[in-house]
């Protein structure tokens, strides 16, 4: 649809697409360029006036041309084996769901994810994994593996039945889900099949309890406030080999 | 990101764009055509065989064309005041969330939402309420009152609550929640400010439960299976004078 603020989100997502490439945070900077110029080339479409239309073309040059170099600068340092981004959540912020965080990485070339976090043990954090499985099951239309290690809750029987009912669902969608256990592991770290590594510093767990069962927030994590975390992105060419 | 399939997902997605055109569900085809057209026009960059390139430009052209008159035809309609479009969602299909049904008519545009729906009444219905109003918070950047008409549950006095709790956390979001009850209200519709009326057979329930609380589908609605329900989409110039 279109309407009178449609100008006014172009400009603020191409102002968000400036701060995050300022702040090196390139795949997102790239998908704030890309959205906002699909924007100004529908508005483009409909204007008449020649120095506004000048004005716009101007405008969708630059961004494009930009663009064009960020890509450029994330496939040398995925192919130089560098590629680093770092984005700090701050405590109370929303807007973080993991759609958000890292649904920009899933794609039809993911066809196994590792997931490494010592706490998935608990109710809700069962449930966490829960929602990233129905997030990797929408957006990886090739995924037929998630390999979870996490640590054995010895003080109840309930996860290893949380994990099976998991297990179960995710056959419906031809997905295998093997957990393995570790007391040793410390580490949270997310890793796709196509070379990304998401590294969240408090793992899946990020997000502060919702205020009853009525709460916005409840269902759409977008609108959970969040803990203090810092989440790291990788890209490793090699990380196909490590799993030989 | 790109791949191998992404062809494949644009030649997908401009076919199912056909299908709705068919049907005449026009506003999803747009939305089909604009997604297709993306990917064609990134495919297309990349393309540098000749033969190629020429019949993907000539693909570019034939949907762009039709989804341009398309554009005009909902238009036309709408202003005409006779704009009308029907989905009819099968016993247990997927793919149906709230968003996936209306999300594309949610805009910047929307001040105001009429929910009129005999069953918010028990937990899980009062919960499909809050599900409405995370995408409406989410999508409609100036709304700023949801109108509930619904029946009381003499049964229980805890819909009174559920919804003051709904109440509460809209707040939040400077939208403002009025509840009003009728034993008389049989009709099931949603109307939107901007004119659009989504009128859905069995109103926001027709979701079949979940099984279990670690079931795909439990947090994201479109991986939920349906009943079988009619849903049926108006646009109405006259709305906003009715509300006088």
């Amino acid at each position: 649809m279109s309407g009178p603020g449609v100008e006014s989100a172009a400009a603020s997502i191409l102002q968000r697409g400036v701060d995050l490439d300022n702040k090196r945070r390139y795949t997102e900077a790239l998908v704030c360029y890309q959205e906002g110029l699909q924007l100004l080339v529908n508005i483009l479409k409909n204007v008449t006036d020649s120095g506004k239309k000048t004005y716009l073309r101007s405008k969708v040059e630059g961004y494009m041309s930009r663009a064009e170099r960020l890509k450029k600068v994330i496939e040398e340092e995925k192919d130089a084996g560098k590629y680093h981004e770092q984005i700090h959540i701050e405590s109370d912020s929303t807007g973080h769901s993991y759609r958000a965080v890292f649904g920009r990485f899933l794609d039809e070339e993911v066809t196994r994810v590792d997931v490494e976090d010592p706490y998935i043990r608990t109710f809700h954090q069962c449930q966490n994994l829960l929602r990233l499985s129905e997030l990797l099951v929408k957006s990886c239309s090739n995924l037929r593996s998630i390999c979870l290690l996490t640590s054995v809750d010895g003080s109840s029987r309930d996860q290893a039945q949380w994990l099976d009912a998991i297990k179960q669902n995710l056959q419906v969608y031809k997905v295998t889900l093997t957990v393995q256990f570790s007391d040793t592991l410390h580490d949270r770290q997310i890793k796709l099949s196509n070379g990304w590594v998401i590294k969240i510093g408090r793992g899946l767990d990020y997000f502060k309890p919702p205020i009853g069962k009525f709460c916005l927030g409840l269902f759409d994590l977008d609108l959970r406030q969040c803990h203090e975390t810092t989440v790291d992105i990788f890209h490793s060419k090699d990380v196909k080999m490590l799993w030989g």
